[in-house]
């Protein structure tokens, strides 16, 4: 046991004793606490822009990447938003007591099995402070307490929004230790969060490859997996070229920096228009790296050459979130759905065809988060589903598959009457 | 990596594909291959005796404690009992294709959360043949490929129910490399299991804590923990000793080394008959661990003193699995909340009063898999509860809580149909 250690759990055991409060807590009380949160937010917007300042200026003097600099600064307006984000929590509907299966047994006993919170929610993220809202106000509405472990780029940033969040949820009487932060832990304390099994009942990693990875290996708290993308969309012989080009369009330029964005697209042989797709990706600034058969029909569609590059082996596994597209050229959908198997990392696919057996066959053969048939694969979003805000993209198949939100942050319970039941 | 790294690897690869094949199999063509295999394991019953004689004996030799060498043991009987429990998977509903949720959102896509086989799952247990059997074919029934890894102490008898098993599901279509074993790799094949993330969707450790802890820390594949039960009964003031006394009796001693069987028993001092509890249990060949007004109570109700003992602070974390019961005296329902919430495994917890507003207390304030209110926590568990064969109990609060049963054993996903939608 380290100092940090015993620092962190000691944190945690305060959280889960304001759990065990605010698993009580009524749907009322939690919505006041968010609207105490958004009202503070606005209300302090100078001081958190302060704060922000310093993070963005050690950012620069850091050399951090121009767009990583872009997510982790804060203004009025974007705290404005963060702060509608919180508000339209309060419209949700409130997971805890949901009765998801309920039954009279043949011998009278009354069975219920009831939504619960999960208790303490760890999370691991990266440098956008956008996310210690979200992920604080997400856990809270769902009943849980929260230990937040944010990037050390946003720290200053983070220590702010921690604080007018913590003094906000106290203003309706609701524990402060109930959201809290390992920040000053630095890394160490991110590692203590992954051993502090039986003290956080969840950790949610959000944020990029490596960051996941890490966190899935090094865990011993039960991890979801979220957001790694390679999204593929296949276009069969007989797709409406209507349909097939803005749905490609969509899934690769719409916002190519996040994980529903589509990396890969397979062109059947047979599809009629395959170069006009190829040229509107280019002409929308797209590089392409094509297979043999896919770049001569780029080159024949007149396609910018300074986009087209040869396609590796390594391509097809490529997360680009950029402006770049593998693009390969498929027999079959059989072999469309081998080939997204072998690369896929099981979050959203999409297929254009108007033949019902060609679609249900690959919907049937994909193991992944999501499938979309004749739509873009940017639909696989909380928002976009109806199902509310989410808290990340669950790609693994334990728990939470897709978009999780305040449903996944909660556990069941049985509970059972009886008038003196015995077996 | 080691040979048996590249071994197990290749097995799963193997059950992956055939697990491909068998997620759009028909409930009819598993049922057949259900069927098949209780055919072949009653019409096989001489062979399978005769291997489970080795292990037997072996056990013995090796000084095997007689209640192991009884779980162990196979009969005609038990066989005849092991290939009805799989006929009735048959009579169970497929979870594949269930429509969780559905919906056609405003923008006019249709969208669906189906049920879908996990993929191969893996299971780690002990000594007993029978959760070969059950293993196999719930996860089949599910539409999973199954990777087995049993005790060494049930070689022989595993070797030939696995093989039986292949062949039978062989019979009817399916591929043998729907079911395989490790049990040729030993240990290492276990620890290879828990390794090979990306092969196996599942691993779900079955026996006793040790196997469960060690599995639940060194599994990089997401684990599922199983069936520890420090589980409590609650007698409060007005609790009817027509109903505290049979359910304690019941929790207690029904089947005393299975999981939901309670282990301590907290008296409210109010609780006018206490001692009549006390000595039906030590009459039952309970001993008691108690603090000292129970042991006072019991004393004057004239219990048996050579099985009447002091309770230490070790006695109340302790899951007996035998005629072993801690006994407390607490002063009010909250008391009993508190301890129960410091000691419990999360597992089961039973009440018995007749006042709505201690049950709802008590039940609000566990943070357990079941509840009891006024029944015996031997319901926790599949077929009580109406849900059919379960493969475990999950005291954890990730995927599944409480019996685990073929629903558990799928994942969903979410099917997306457009006419052309982008966003």
């Amino acid at each position: 046991m380290t100092n940090t250690s015993d620092a962190v759990r000691a944190l945690a055991t305060k959280g889960r004793e304001a759990a065990q409060v605010l698993r009580a807590a009524s749907t009322g009380q939690k919505n006041d606490a968010l609207a105490a949160i958004a009202q503070s937010l606005e209300a302090n917007a100078t001081e958190i822009v302060a704060a922000n300042k310093l993070d963005v200026e050690r950012g620069i003097e850091n050399g951090l990447a121009e767009a990583l600099i872009d997510r982790l600064t804060l203004d009025e307006d974007r705290i404005s938003g963060i702060a509608d984000a919180v508000r339209e929590l309060i419209a949700l509907p409130d997971p805890v007591g949901e009765v998801v299966m309920g039954r009279t047994l043949p011998n009278g006993l009354v069975v219920r099995n009831v939504r619960v919170p999960m208790g303490v929610v760890g999370m691991i993220y990266e440098a956008r402070p956008n996310v210690t809202v979200d992920a604080a106000c997400l856990a809270l509405k769902a009943g849980n307490a929260v230990l937040l472990r944010g990037g050390s780029a946003a720290e200053e940033s983070n220590i702010v929004l921690v604080a007018l969040m913590r003094e906000a949820v106290e203003s309706v009487g609701i524990s402060a230790d109930s959201i809290a932060s390992v920040d000053e832990y630095g890394r160490e304390g991110a590692t203590e969060l992954m051993r502090a099994r039986g003290y956080i009942d969840l950790l949610i990693p959000r944020g990029g490859t490596g960051l996941i990875q890490s966190v899935v290996k090094e865990s011993v708290v039960p991890v979801i997996e979220t957001g790694v993308g390679n999204c593929h969309v296949y276009i069969n012989a007989d797709a409406d070229p209507e349909m097939a080009l803005p749905i490609v369009i969509n899934s690769k330029t719409h916002r190519p920096g996040v994980c529903n964005a589509a990396e890969t697209l397979l062109l059947h042989k047979d599809y009629p228009e395959p170069g006009a797709i190829l040229k509107a990706l280019v002409d929308a600034g797209v590089t392409l790296h094509l297979d043999s058969e896919a770049r001569g029909l780029a080159e024949a569609a007149g396609a910018d050459s300074a986009y087209l590059r040869d396609v590796t082996e390594k391509d097809w596994d490529e997360e680009y979130l950029a402006l770049h597209m593998a693009v390969g050229i498929v027999d079959s959908v059989d072999d469309a759905i081998a080939h997204i198997r072998k690369h896929s990392s099981g979050h959203t696919e999409a297929i254009v065809t108007d033949s019902v057996t060609v679609a249900n066959k690959f919907t049937a053969g994909m193991d992944s988060a999501a499938v979309m048939v004749n739509a873009s694969t940017r639909f696989t979003d909380g928002g976009e589903l109806g199902l509310g805000a989410e808290i990340g993209i669950s790609t693994q198949k334990l728990h939470a598959r897709g978009p999780m939100g305040l449903a996944e942050l909660t556990t069941t319970t049985w509970r059972v009457e009886g008038a003196g039941h015995v077996r």
